[in-house]
Order: structure tokens, then sequence, then C-alpha cells
């Protein structure tokens, strides 16, 4: 053992103000202060004299059903084993022969789901990607514009950071939004610019409204490089009509405004119809090139939403669209500074995209597993938002798509006027004494409005409907009404 | 079909000028200008006719053993299987018992990989990690400071971010490096520092030329923020003794520089012996800990290395030491905001860190399979080492660890002025000229020093000697001759 007589004096630890401002500002509510709170109720649930007056966390401040009871698809995971284990193949094992076929397959062109693959993503995936999109929209896609994502989280990290020349590049996105992009912009140094969406006419996009706003930040010297669109919408859960994202193209056209379409749920639509910006565009090019022929769209796509639900394979996918070859090879360079993004994840996007054609062995069990996950979503969805409906001071828009509703508290300084108070004393905002309250009081954890924005003075929730039963849902009535009681005067 | 007349005039799309200048200036050799040109040969080599010299590409420029004939460990891949598929669990099917085991308490503590994890990573796998460290060292280690990441790569970006907080922060970076460092440092708007390794003595670090590193600049009012070391080293294949880590902590502790101590080849030793940058810095707080109470540590760890092999899998640890709990709860926001690593990725990283124990079902087997990957990488290394020192003009250093070998082109402008002449023109440097030459002759894909940094006016390159066989090894001395022959006065 050394024994050591060195004279110097020692320094102290990095503090604070050592650290990039940037990082120490963007915020994150899905996973902030309300799931933080969450997470040590939990730990305090396992010791037996806890005091607490719930039993388990209802975890609803997050799109992740197999954290829930959503199960995995059989055809995913069948596939998907036998990537990790390819000796599977020599087993005795009862697999459908589509999926041993598929497997051989993804193993010929892949290889080992251990080995880095090309950092835009193996050539055999994205062709299949660029097939899908191609049947989805009838119009052609490009292998060679497809890279793949761990998540479409990665696909938007890649774009902020790439088109974040100054404090002074725009980013137009929608409010309520999905904090991912308020935190990316953040860590960019850009300026978030904030067009609400319309929750009188189910947070429909106002082209009005987002005309001023580049008109006043042009003005202000402010470069406007991308408007961002969630549909289907997180957190409204709203499915935009087909003139609104004509109307989205034709600003990105005037305006030399990339587009950012954030599709994760389009598999998650109940009401209305979802249609790709890439589609809408590819129409409108069709007509005129002249006037669409420079728009720039980057579509995200992801494994972790739909009837998928697989949060934890980090798979998805970015179509790149109208960008020029600069903006591509940087993009690819910072994916290559990643690596690649998980291969068994990449492999999970092509099983998505081209799951088991009708007649197929594993069709028929396809089919009854993604009909049952669909129709218990829709039936989740309209038992909360009927239980919304009928609490005293909420509206809710009815859900049409996503895995979230986003109800408004309709509480008022002057009918509510001691939870305006006590809120103000403890340095919280109204939708914030409500969550914080009501995770205290049942153990179900959602977030306050202000985590995604919203018109000031106007307060809501973001919820998922993916929690199973109408037992936690009760108990949130039962709640709300004691709130009321509380709090209204 | 819908028929429109808008009237507006078509903007341009974005231009170079309109990015992030450091996303445009970051550079990344390892998938830079010679694995572009190889990919392209790799295409060319599918037309019959394609008039090539050689019929396949030997990519020797990274570490991807998957990617040629290593073959995944049994043992990972059977667990990793059942997690995919757990149904598997009640099948007719031929696996160990502890495999099955193993899958089942992963099952119960991690959950379906499908769900999202924590955000720093699910704990029970943090836990197992913490335990590895603790029996790695004989000192604690605490389920608290481990953060799951994808692959080491991940942790890099987020330390880099958090701790560059202007363009006068500064890291200290061997060189050679890793070229991940200067990207990410290039991507931060930070001052990569370099430090030379001493070629001469095996690579190893020179503490009085980094304390006058330190000094200068500090001088021009720069704040060093960490110190990197590559452990053992990439892309020099050396260990660091134990002494030389004294060194570099009592330069920490001193300067109150945080240190990253990259070490994920810690399994890939064939010579001397690695001793992990937190065993060291444990024994001296242990005997001073008013000097070094106060070190600040990241080390990190990866499933691609090793004999694991697994870079696709994207799994990885960091463990953080001795930062204060403001930094901590900002790199947790940074992994928040991106969600979680790799899920299953996440449990591969648990079964690499604990294998199968002597004596369990699986033992023998993996064993053997370790061991023959271990003798293979060895028996690589000393084949292509010996090809090295017998090749005119060049000389190289024994390899001792990781998967590279980094020698030297003893050419001046003197002797090969022939070659200095005709890189002037291809605007080449020296070592850039040998590698395409050696590309477009053999097929052989390597790097130029340039790439990871070299003394001035020094040529080198980095290969794996990872290639099966001694047919490349063959072609590549031959072409060293005729290399030698065509530019040698």
């Amino acid at each position: 053992m050394l024994k050591r007589f060195v004279s110097f004096k020692a320094a102290g630890k990095l503090k604070l103000a050592d650290l990039n401002k940037l990082t120490i500002n963007a915020k994150y509510a899905v996973r902030g202060k309300i799931p933080i709170r969450a997470d040590e109720l939990k730990e305090q649930l396992n010791d037996k004299n806890n005091g607490l007056p719930f039993k388990e966390i209802i975890y609803a401040n997050i799109g992740n059903p197999q954290q829930l009871d959503q199960a995995p698809l059989t055809w995913y995971r069948q596939v998907l084993s036998v990537l990790q284990n390819p000796k599977l193949l020599n087993a005795q094992i009862d697999y459908p022969k589509d999926v041993i076929d598929r497997a051989k397959t993804l193993l010929e062109n892949v290889g080992s789901v251990g080995a880095y693959s090309h950092s835009q993503g193996n050539p055999h995936v994205r062709k299949s990607v660029a097939d899908f999109i191609t049947r989805r929209d009838g119009f052609p896609s490009n292998p060679s514009d497809i890279f793949l994502t761990g998540g479409a989280s990665a696909a938007v990290s890649y774009l902020l950071q790439v088109l974040s020349s100054s404090n002074t590049s725009g980013f137009l996105i929608p409010i309520p939004q999905y904090p991912l992009y308020t935190a990316s912009i953040a860590l960019n140094d850009a300026v978030p610019i904030g067009y609400y969406l319309n929750e009188e006419n189910n947070w429909s996009t106002d082209p009005t409204q987002i005309r001023e706003l580049i008109n006043e930040n042009n003005e202000k010297g402010i470069q406007i490089k991308a408007l961002v669109v969630i549909n289907p919408g997180n957190p409204t859960g709203s499915i935009l009509s087909y003139d609104n994202i004509v109307e989205i193209i034709d600003i990105a056209a005037e305006h030399g405004i990339a587009i950012i379409a954030d599709e994760v749920y389009q598999e998650n639509v109940f009401k209305g119809e979802f249609v790709s910006v890439k589609k809408v565009l590819s129409k409108l090019n069709e007509l005129d090139p002249e006037k669409y022929g420079n728009v720039q769209l980057a579509s995200l796509h992801s494994t972790s939403k739909g009837v998928s639900g697989e949060c934890g394979q980090r798979g998805g996918y970015m179509e790149l669209v109208g960008f020029s070859k600069e903006v591509r090879d940087i993009i690819f360079k910072l994916a290559s500074i990643n690596l690649c993004s998980v291969v068994s994840g990449q492999t999970l996007v092509e099983l998505m995209i081209n799951p088991p054609a009708p007649g197929s062995p594993s069709y028929d069990l396809y089919k009854s597993e993604t009909s049952k996950i669909n129709k218990d979503l829709q039936t989740r969805a309209d038992l909360l938002y009927n239980s919304f409906i009928e609490m005293e001071d909420i509206t809710c828009n009815k859900p049409m798509g996503a895995m979230y509703l986003f109800p408004k508290l309709n509480f008022t300084p002057n009918s509510y006027s001691k939870l305006f108070k006590s809120s103000e004393q403890m340095d919280s905002t109204i939708d914030e004494t409500y969550c914080i309250e009501l995770l205290e009081s049942t153990g179900i954890c959602c977030i306050p409005g202000s985590g995604f924005g919203q018109v000031p003075d106007t307060y809501h929730l973001r919820t998922t409907f993916l929690p199973p039963g109408s037992e936690w849902i009760n108990k949130w009535s039962k709640f709300h009404n004691d709130f009321v009681k509380k709090y209204k005067n």
C-alpha cells in the first residue's frame, strides 16, 4: 500500500456557475418535479407504515404502455428473439413460418444486431421504410432520405442542433407542445416561438396567427428555421385537418421555413383520419412544383407509440425531404458521432412498418392483438373523457387520437380565491397545485399544463388514458369533488 | 384532387450559412472521408465489371467485432432472447437453468424491455453494476452513482455538454485521442487542450507537460473543466501505469479538474494490468481524504468492446464520483430529455458485469467462448504487430490492450520527397495519402493518424487488428513495399 506525502492544497468541486447555462435552464416537465415526487412516494410505499392514503402510483404522466398492462405484440417479440439468438432457428420451437422467414431475411440483410450499422441505419430497413411510406401516401419515398434514429427524440435533437445557428434562430412550436421541443430549443440557445392551437376548435392551427408571428419575429431579427407540427397531437389528442396541413405547407413554402412533422401517433386514431404532411406536400408539389419544390420536410415516426408501445426499444425513423445535401451531410455526421442507433430497434422499425400480410400464418394473431389494443385505447380514452366532462369546472375536447387528454381546469381567481392564494404562498401554479394534491391524495401522477404551454391564465393537465380499469378514474373524480369543495368560494 | 391558385413566391432552401457552425466544423474521422470512400468502393464491388484490384473491403477502421467474424456470446443472446420473448419460458427449449433464472430475475426487476425505464437506468441493473465495481476495485460503489447510457458515447456527450459553460471552457485530452472527444468539444464550442502521450515510453502520460498546459491555459483565461484519460488506450493500445494514474489524480485534486476515465477496453488486456482510476482514487482518498475528497471522476464502460463486442446493442454505464448534486441533477435532466437508454442494452450491461459463476451450467461454454475471443484478439494483435515491425520505415509499440495498433510511418520530406510533393498537390496529409492508396489498392480501410492527433510532422495510422486471417496482412505488407518503392528517393 502506497504511503504518500504530496504537498498541494486541494481545490473545490465544480459549482453551478461552472456549468453550461443552457443545460441548467432547460426544462422537461414529463419527468420533472411531479414525477420525481411520485418516485419518492413509490419508495415510501415500500415501507409498511407509510401512512399514505393509496397503495400504488398510477403513472399517467408518460405514454409508456408496457409499464402498465399492455403486452407486446407476439409478432415483434418472436422475430426479435431470433435476431438476439439465431440459434433458435435450429431449435424445436413452434414459431410460425413467416416469423422464421422474416428473421432469416433480417439476419441476412442486417447481420448481427451486435454490430454497428451504417450511421444512417441499415440500408435494408431503410428501403423497407421507404416502401411503407410509398404505400401509405401513394407517393414515392427514397431509402436515402430515411435516417433510423433512437426513437423520434434523437431525430428532434439532431434537427434542432443543426438548425440553431445562433440565439436569433427561431422555431415555431404549437402551444401546447411536447416539452422535448422547448427543452431542445433551450439546449441550443434558440428562440421558441409558440403558436397557439385553438382549443375551441379541436386544437386546430390558425395560419393567420402563424403568419403574424413570422412577421413580428422577422422584424425583431429572428430567422425562423422550422415550424413544428405534432399530428396526432401531443398533448392535445387532436388530429389536423387536410386544410390545416395545406396552410402550413403554404407558409413553409412562402417563407423558406422547414417543417418538422412529429407523426409518432399516426396509428393512434379514433376519430377523423390521419394524413401525413409528406402526402399533402407530394400532392401540392405535383400540382405546382415551382411553388412547393423547395419545401423542406422532416417527418418523424417511432416504435414507441401506435399499437407497438415499444418505448424501451428506442426505434424510430426520420424522412428528410427537400433538404440540401449540405444539411443532410451534417445530420449524417452527427449520427456518425453517435455511431448508430440501436440495431435491434432498427429491426423493430422494420417489423412495425411491414407487419404480417393477410393470409400469412402470423396474421390472425397480429390482427387480434392490435385490434384489442386499439379498442382498449379507445375505450379508455372515452371512459376518462366521459368522467372529465362530468367533473365540475372541467372542460375537455373529445379525444381523436394519440394517448392523452388535455382537460382544462376552469378555475378563476374570483371563484377559487382560496386556491389562488394558497398556490401563491406555495410558489406554485394553479395547475401544479392541482397535480401535487392529486398525486399526494390518490397516487395518480399527471403533468400540469404549464409544462406544455397554455394560453396565459388558463390551466390544464396532461394525462394519458393508458392505465387500465375505472377504479383510478373514480378516485380521480372523488378527489376532484373534494378539491372543488376545498377551494371553491 | 384539390386545385389551388395561391399567390406567393416560393422561398429558397436552407443553406450552409443558415446552419449551426459548430455542427459544420466538428470532425469525426472514424466515419469520415476514408470510410465513406470505402463504402463507395463496396457499392462498386457489386458491379461485375468493377475493375477493382480486390474482392472485398476489410473494415479495419472501427472496432466492430461482430461485423467481422466474432460471434456473440451464447450466454448474452440466450438471456436476451427470453427478455424479448418471455413466452420462451414456457416453450420446450434447452436453455441452461442459469439462463432461465437470470431471465426471470431480469423480467421481475426490469419488466418489459419495451417499457421506458427510469431515466438514469433500471435500479436493479444499477445495483448490479455497483456490486461489480465494488468487487473489481475492493472499494464500495453506490447504485445512485450509476447512469446507464447508450454506449459510452452518450455519457461523453452528456458530460461535455454540461461542463462546457462557454468558449473558454477547456478539456485536456490525450493526443492521440478517440475523435469522439474532439467532436464533442467542437459541438459544445469548448477548447480542446491536447496533452501528448509519450510514444517512446509506451504512450505514457507526462504530468509535467500537463501541469504546464494547465498553467498556460489558465493564464489565457481558459477554465479547464475536465481531463480525459483513455485506458486501455484508443488508438494507442497502451495501458496506463499505476503511477501515471496517481499523477493524474494529483493534478485533478490540486486544480479542481474533473477526470473523465474512458475505460471501455478494460477487459482487453494482453500485457500489464488494468487498474481503474476509481480504485486508485479510492485508495488515495482513504489515505488522505482532505486532499482527495473533492476529486470528481466520471468513469465509463460499455458492452461494445471487451469480449462482448456488442456494439449495435448500445449498452454502457457511467459512474459519477465526487460530483455535486447540482451537476448530477443536470446530467439526470439531460438523460430524461432523451427518455432512457435502450432497455435491452441496459440488461446486456447486467449480463456483462455479472456473468455465469464457476460451477453454474453456462459457465464452461461462457469460459471457452470468452477465452477463445481473448486468445484470437491477442494472436491477431501479435500477427499484425509482427508484420508492422518488419515493414520498412514503420515503427510500432507492442500492443498491451484495446483493439488497435497505431503504427508510425517514418516518412521524412528528405527521404520521401515524391510523397510529400504528391500529397501537397492532392491537398492531402501524408498519412491520408497512405490510407487512400492502401484502400484503393487492397480494400483495407484504416484511418490516418491526423484524425486522432499526433505530434506535428509525424504520421501514423490507426487500424484494428480484428479482421481474421493473415491474408489481409500479407496484402498490406505487399502494398507497403510497393508504396515505399514508389515514393522513397
